[in-house]
């Protein structure tokens, strides 16, 4: 199934030991199938979005005896938060795994420029104090693609047998204007896509490229901050959750049901 | 001054008679004046926006002896709740009136297509259940543009001089996706520029279109509904306020001091 949610008011996708399950995206839509089918079935996810993280595309599978007919997305959403969105839900080939299978994925970041944050936003961007030169940024960029090794670009969790990951696509994008009041600054999204993140990643090189768009770190620093394989070499902060969208989650065309969805 | 609003939380604009002042934007916008100032003084908008209406370029005015130096913008800001930023504030000519001054203003509208609303849009769009054709709601909105009598798209409320209208100009524009989950169908943000407006004319051109992209009204009806001048030939239900957007109030050169604030 896909999934869009507003990751504001709940603690990440992943149902964690000792805290609320419903406060989690996974355990409110587990919650939501065990009100349809009277059973408790585990939802898996493409990955982990942190507390804050929202998603326009994030797809999860699960394994269940369908009664013909059910139409699982108008049950599930009758059963959820309006904070929660089934968008689609189809059968799966059963080799499918949400994560494993899983090609690439993309994540956006919003940039907020303008000194002030216009209110519909104000939940929803990484509002960095002073502002943020594009060029800058753009530069920063182009030295992300390719295959590189991430490790210092990760943050402190599970262990993982191999931090190389390969971006596909990077690049920033100038939003329309928010305000017709001068002097407003239209903010920056920016776009991400990668066979893979690392813990935190996405953020990491969101913070990493708010830094260099202040002319604090050289966009010539990266190939030396990734070499190093050691996050205390990156210096930048990490960008708050709320900028971040899981957006899109690819899969081989043999299990890109989703595409095929009505 | 200019202001932003999220209208989400608040009972509109407009201070009314036993309600609690602070759930408006105006009750809000003068305590802020009042902590800073010390003295009870009136804020006038160019226009009431409903309960739930939101705002990108709200122009107030209010008569005050500043301080010199006193950055009126930072002092209102952090007596605000987020849901209200000021955008700029500057001294006005002594004719400047938000309200009369004006020469036209520009509301948007969100009319959301798809059958599923994704979260971060659940609460700031009209939700029209079954398809919108937005071909249909072209076609009706060209009949808007000029000198009209709006009689019979005010609700009822304060009587009016004269209902007669100017629509400059009035356009629907194709949003871009919010979900790449397929078949998602993008939300249009429909514009509309008047010299003025009648109470909840806004909303009820809305949902004119609204029901005219769902081919239950004739485009080529309007001329007979505006001819009537009467609201109840308008059988079309009044937008719902979240979707409404007070985005433009425009003012004569003299008086456009915002487009030079800093």
């Amino acid at each position: 199934m896909a999934l869009a949610y507003d990751g504001t008011d709940f603690q990440g996708w992943q149902i964690q030991e000792g805290k609320d399950p419903y406060q989690t995206i996974q355990g409110a839509s587990e919650a939501a199938l065990f009100a349809i089918l009277g059973e408790k079935i585990r939802i898996t996810g493409s990955g982990r979005t942190d507390a804050g993280v929202s998603a326009t595309g994030q797809i999860a599978h699960f394994d269940a005896d369908a009664a013909p007919g059910l139409d699982f997305r108008r049950a599930l959403n009758s059963h959820l938060p309006k904070s929660i969105r089934v968008l689609a839900v189809a059968p799966a080939s059963p080799s499918f795994h949400a994560r494993k299978s899983a090609l690439y994925k993309t994540y956006t970041y919003l940039f907020w420029r303008d000194p002030i944050v216009i209110p519909p936003f104000a939940w929803r961007v990484m509002y960095p104090a002073g502002p943020l030169d594009a060029e800058k940024m753009r530069v920063a960029t182009a030295k992300f693609v390719g295959v590189h090794d991430f490790a210092s670009f990760q943050n402190a969790g599970t262990p993982q047998k191999s931090t190389v990951r390969t971006v596909y696509s990077i690049f920033l994008k100038e939003l329309p204007p928010v305000s017709g009041i001068p002097p407003h600054i239209p903010p920056l999204a920016l776009s991400v896509t990668a066979n893979g993140f690392l813990k935190q990643m996405a953020r990491n090189i969101a913070g990493f490229l708010a830094e260099a768009g202040k002319g604090r770190v050289p966009a010539d620093s990266l190939p030396g901050i990734l070499a190093a394989r050691d996050r205390s070499i990156l210096k930048t902060p990490t960008a708050p959750p709320q900028g971040l969208t899981l957006s899109y989650v690819a899969y081989p065309p043999k299990d890109s049901f989703f595409l095929e969805m009505g």
